[in-house]
């Protein structure tokens, strides 16, 4: 069902800052960065093998990102698999007893869809499914 | 000079009631369990993509995951990529001004070679490096 990490979403207070350990120190090559308005973060995406390093800056108190940064400080915010069916994979979780927080797919950035797992099923880990943009 | 993400690790109170999660709700492959008597945890293995999903539970309050899930309860404790030459890799980012809690290789399980990178360096995320067995 999953194809394999898409990404792993990693909060920081400021990319500036956090881009040298992944770019220079891993080696890792850089992707790019956007901005997106609905989370209210900067995103820069590095690669390693087939998945990616998203680190997320918050750019308003109001961010999720932000209050995450306040509650736990810096550091792992999410992990996102690949599925190449994101409606049956979410049909499949809660037909083997998940509860989703989104039970049918949202937008995500670049035309993908996205759907998170409800914490109460993932053991404190934030759990996103998402299916790639066409 | 990473060739992929090797592992996640997530530090769980219970296997048993974690595996379901990761097993049959997201489908990933079992790749079976060990007790790792140095760290004082009993790991199980899930493959997705390329990576393991490392589902670490304490078998003593004394395992460094036990005092993890005491500070931080259930989550992702550490991040594990894979490189050809960690001799390489550790003299590499030394060089880029990183530093690390290991600066020559241990041992790991199954004949791996590992490195832990200094905290201080990977802005709040438990990083490893990792050389795969011969």
């Amino acid at each position: 069902m999953l194809t394999k990490i898409n990404h792993i979403g990693v909060a920081v207070k400021s990319i500036d800052e956090a881009l040298p350990f992944y770019r220079d120190q891993l080696g890792m090559a850089f992707k790019g960065s956007e901005e997106v308005l609905e989370q209210k973060v900067k995103v820069a995406m590095l690669q390693v093998g087939e998945s990616k390093i998203e680190l997320l800056e918050p750019t308003s108190p109001e961010s999720p990102v932000a209050k995450f940064l306040e509650k736990n400080g810096p550091g792992i915010h999410h992990l996102a698999y690949e599925v190449a069916d994101i409606v049956a994979a979410i049909a499949h979780l809660k037909k083997e007893g998940a509860r989703m927080i989104d039970e049918t797919p949202r937008n995500g950035a670049h035309g993908t869809l996205i759907a998170f797992v409800h914490p109460k099923s993932s053991n404190g880990v934030l759990t996103e499914l998402c299916q790639a943009g066409h």
